[in-house]
């Protein structure tokens, strides 16, 4: 199926079509501060067009010359292809059609990348994946100008350039185009795309079903496995925005080419619902960066422009306008003109963001993710707490079952490291993910969940991890003052199961929402138990006194993540309530936790082998405590007060928790808070 | 002279006047978003008007509650003055008089604050700067509601309240009321407005000449003394910003009471000098955290909200409404309204910040302070280089001799420390400065300039620090692309000599403004010489190999801040150019300077001998050099590059200087820089 098809019409058969040249008509008469981005594209282009082109034999890793120079091209291609569409000015069809020749030219003859990566390797880029991402954007390019380019170019560049590069991902590259991965579906959107694109039906089919057409693979296949119901995708938010892009690109030419598929409506809508996922599994724009995840990307992403303009097209939802706002900018397709075109009728509406569970796993039933965020939250600086009870998530999972994150006043307050990982900066191991990445950030240690015998969940070992997940027993947020979700997990260890049960309270003896956090640990064992707590601030007192190492520091621990904590100082724990305050910004958070005099606390930072200086030095808290097998932590977290640096006021440095109890009453399980000044409230949990 | 004057009338003589009224009626009508702030007054007047009043007897230090209490009534007692002022309504002048007459009932019997604060107690507060700052505010409410109150009750406030008041500060408090100093200012401002509003002429000669009106003290001896002819202030940005409040309103009292006295326009306009001084010594909004600073300070305290105001007032200079617009508020009294007014009608224009030396002394003759800006600054985010070679700044000054600053891209990118203080937070001993602020703050170490033998400049003793300062060889910005400063200090240690010459150079070699660093040290005898290096961000290379002390961490020294500094790993520098490349944000930064492969390179992060983990853990990079005496560190600091996380792409994250060499060509000194792309550059800098 390579080369036999006939000639490609001159027609476009992708996502910019004369609906999108249009509405760039209409814009430019009726608003054309709108379309800033589009002069700016002309900007860059006119600077490209004056220089000679630049297509080097593929050489460089990530981030050297030839692999930013292949990306820039890709760009140009696509951004050429898109100007003369819009314009129909010659000089931009003439450039991207260079691009494309000069690639013809060289395309055939290409080996595998000489820096080629792993088990993957590419032809223009050291892995395949890049190699999919640019078919992606380049066949866009040509699409946009086919009616600019002779028959005789036309088939030119298929038989030099599209088929032997759709040979490549789908034959050469077979095992990753059947994968049901994310790097799979950017081989199959880039071979379905030049599929409607070169019409060539076969590729299209091999796209939707796998290149055996047996349903093992392909691009349906994948909607049905990596996501779950709920629109989540198992690797997590970093992921699911990145995972988005060859997903809604390639949907939106299906919707265009076959509409028969009403691919949209696929499984109940499952891509329209990962597109909201996305944007509910943010703060303050910023995706929560659990798993393998850098702490940069933010809503504003390409991914997530394209996400939203397509979802919008399709959804006419007013609230996907207030965050195409957000974004500042629209695709430069159909879906981005509509969207740009309604922004500038006024016709947006903010978006809503409440709390929502996701669930993890094909059918739902691998765990999830809940977020709370306070009733009729109001603004983004509002709390947000997210309780993460997902599956692992595959190869960029992290041992971190249970876990949480916090996050108020627009900052992280209790974090998570996110990946260990200087993307595209050749010093730091040539942009990839570093040693660190394993030997610290994916340790459960990282995390703010509970740590047995300095080991991490399942050993480390990614295979367990994987065959393993968290049972939900419970999301409640019918009562908004009480939002509750619970779940629990056997074998975390041999013979050592977790049950976690978080709340977010809105109650009027509380100045702001409260976190109740009840981990309860069942063993047969005596163990050891290490609660950290990763708080973002400073640290401004501990209810114990604290033995600073103040002339020498050691690493916490040897191995599984220990090995790169430094142990600042200890303290005994209080009797009865160990608390501790810290101060960010302008806002004080108090941690209370029950603890017995045994109980340790350790002051840590990161840092310690860390032979390249690569890791950031946060600081954490660990509650470490000796137990003879059944035990639990009952905490809270408190935000309070105000410190008014530009007004030198200080309210409420303070907080208002005094006593933390558990008890039960018949079935119910209550967690009963002592208050200094609204006496004891009581929050069922169950 | 106190008691034996008359009733005072019922005319308000203060900063708010009918005129303010007029255009409040004005901006009522035209512009009634401006007021915004007015009518949140309103509404926390009526939530303080529906409480019991509450008046404690004093008893808290800084923080607690009676010292917030008394600062909360000195806010409410001003506002409401204001309001009745604006409106006329009756309650706003009532509970404003309530509060005074409370206060009356109980000032004579007050004894001196049992928290007392060192020599300078105070009765409502611990310190009586407090004291003075509560009448400042507080005898502006009273003069606001005179025509409310009856003779009787105007006389039964200036006997019980006011007199006794005055005699407490200028009586009582001779010492620090004559004092050339900051806390004399608030002192003599709030007795000499306490002589307007009650009409007393000899509370205003007292302030304006001292207690002995001899001229050793008052406010103009205060304005020959405390700014430099510049308008400089010596303590520093922080301390310029607190101690304006003080001068302008009682010099706006004396400009409405005595304009004769031509106050504005005394010793050529001294404190509109001082105002745009402190516009001028702040980037991005916040003041360049030199000697004991709070780096959460910017322009929009209240401080510079009034000294803006007035400053627009007095000049009319449309730039300031561009700050009054950043501020976005403005000070309830005439030259806030005539701001205001002046902003709704749209006046404004950019503040452009440019190139300035403030020379440093009551003469200008010791030293100063140069800040360079790139020619034709366009942005906020601009780089700024802040060259500091003034005199030590009295008691909060650090010793920090020719020590720099470097801001780019909005951001910190070579920092001070500023102070060891969590201003207001008890918890943090009692929010005064830490020992920490002496033992690292202050040290020499703590700052980027060199340290010999590891001890801080002057044996860090106030008194011989304060008897020297440098001396200004060189401040030319007549060359936008090549601005320089030079300046030297001798006996920093005995027999040392430091020379520092800085620049700031724009050259098309180099993406963004180039910084060049001279740092001459004469000696006769041999010397270890650090120079060290706090830069923000992350480490991205060094270009010897550096052995991180993995496993454990000792302190870098014993003394004088160095035992505050953990060392983290060191390394033998390059025999010819020691380069280090960090990352902040999005764009890279790097060091070069000139070594040998006998110097040293030590990285050290904050943190060791901290019993309370008060100091911020952050990073630099110590170069150090054993010397026969004579020695120069020649270094240059390159902007470049961007890390865009956004769209995955790194560009230029290697930078432009492959050597740095020092020539002279008859009496010409040259550093000499050769590039990777430009060939050799030269820079003239003497
Ligand atoms: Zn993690
Ligand atoms: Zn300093």
């Amino acid at each position: 199926s390579f080369g036999q098809g006939a000639i490609p019409s001159a027609e476009s058969h992708l996502l910019l079509t004369q609906s999108g040249r249009d509405l760039y008509t209409e814009l430019a008469k009726r608003s054309p501060k709108a379309l800033t981005q589009i002069e700016k594209m002309k900007r860059n282009l006119a600077e490209l067009i004056a220089q000679p082109l630049q297509v080097p034999l593929p050489k460089d890793a990530g981030g050297g010359y030839t692999h930013e120079q292949h990306k820039a091209n890709q760009k140009a291609i696509f951004e050429a292809g898109v100007l003369y569409k819009l314009t129909g000015e010659d000089k931009y069809a003439e450039h991207c059609k260079q691009l494309l020749d000069a690639y013809a030219a060289m395309y055939k003859s290409l080996p595998l990348h000489p820096e080629k990566k792993e088990q993957t390797p590419g032809k223009l880029f050291w892995q395949s994946l890049n190699d999919a991402v640019w078919l992606v954007y380049s066949v866009q390019g040509f699409d946009a100008i086919k009616s600019y380019l002779s028959p005789v170019e036309r088939e030119y560049l298929k038989t030099e350039l599209f088929e032997p590069y759709v040979h490549f991902l789908s034959v050469d590259g077979e095992e990753t185009f059947n994968k049901i991965h994310n790097h799979g579906t950017w081989a199959l959107a880039a071979v379905g795309m030049a599929g409607y694109s070169l019409e060539e039906d076969d590729w299209v089919q091999m796209a939707l079903k796998g290149s055996a057409a047996d349903g093992s693979g392909g691009f349906l296949n994948q909607l049905n496995q990596l996501f779950s119901p709920d629109g989540y995708y198992t690797e997590g938010p970093y992921y699911q925005r990145y995972a988005l892009m060859p997903f809604v690109v390639f949907a939106q030419a299906i919707a265009n080419n076959n509409p028969d598929l009403e691919i949209f409506e696929y499984r109940n809508g499952i891509l329209i619902k990962a597109i909201y996922a996305a944007i509910d599994l943010t703060y303050n724009g910023h995706f929560f960066p659990i798993n393998d995840a850098l702490k940069e990307k933010n809503l504003t992403t390409s991914e997530m422009v394209f996400g939203i303009d397509i979802a919008y097209k399709e959804t006419g939802d007013p609230r996907l306008l207030s965050i195409a706002a957000y974004q500042g900018s629209f695709a430069p397709i159909d879906a981005g003109f509509e969207t740009m075109a309604a922004l500038t009728k006024s016709e947006a509406i903010p978006y809503d963001y409440n709390s929502i569970r996701f669930r993890d796993g094909k059918e739902g039933e691998e765990g999830g993710l809940a977020i709370f965020r306070p009733y009729s939250a109001n603004s983004k600086d509002d709390a947000a707490l997210i309780y993460k009870y997902t599956s692992q998530g595959m190869g960029h999972g992290h041992f971190d079952k249970l876990t949480w994150l916090f996050y108020d006043n627009g900052n992280e307050v209790i974090r998570d490291y996110g990946a260990a990982r200087f993307l595209n900066i050749e010093a730091k191991y040539g942009g990839h993910y570093l040693k660190e990445n394993n030997t610290w950030a994916k340790q459960s240690i990282a995390h703010t969940t509970v740590v047995v015998d300095e080991k991490s969940h399942f050993e480390g070992k990614y295979k367990v991890a994987s065959a393993a997940y968290p049972t939900e027993i419970l999301y409640d947020v019918s009562e908004p003052n009480l939002q509750v979700a619970s779940a629990e997990l056997a074998e975390v260890y041999p013979g050592v199961k977790f049950i976690r049960t978080m709340a977010l309270v809105q109650d009027e003896a509380f100045e702001y929402p409260l976190v109740l956090d009840l981990f309860e640990v069942e063993s047969e064992e005596a163990h050891q138990y290490d609660l950290p707590l990763y708080f973002n601030g400073q640290f401004i007192h501990l209810n114990s006194p604290i033995q600073a190492h103040q002339n020498q520091l050691k690493p916490l621990g040897n191995a599984e993540g220990y090995e790169h904590l430094w142990n600042l100082g200890e303290a005994q724990a209080n009797a009865e309530l160990t608390q501790f305050t810290w101060l960010l910004n302008d806002r004080f958070y108090t941690w209370s936790s029950q603890t017995d005099s045994d109980d340790k606390l350790i002051l840590v930072e990161l840092g310690a082998h860390d032979p390249d200086f690569s890791l950031r030095n946060e600081r954490g808290l660990v509650l470490r405590t000796q137990s003879e097998g059944k035990h639990y932590f009952l905490s809270a977290l408190e935000t309070h007060g105000t410190f008014d640096a530009k007004n030198e006021v200080t309210v409420n440095a303070s907080n208002q928790i005094l006593e933390l109890k558990l008890i039960t009453r018949g079935a119910e399980k209550i967690i009963q808070v002592m208050t200094k000044d609204s006496g004891i409230r009581e929050f069922k949990i169950n």
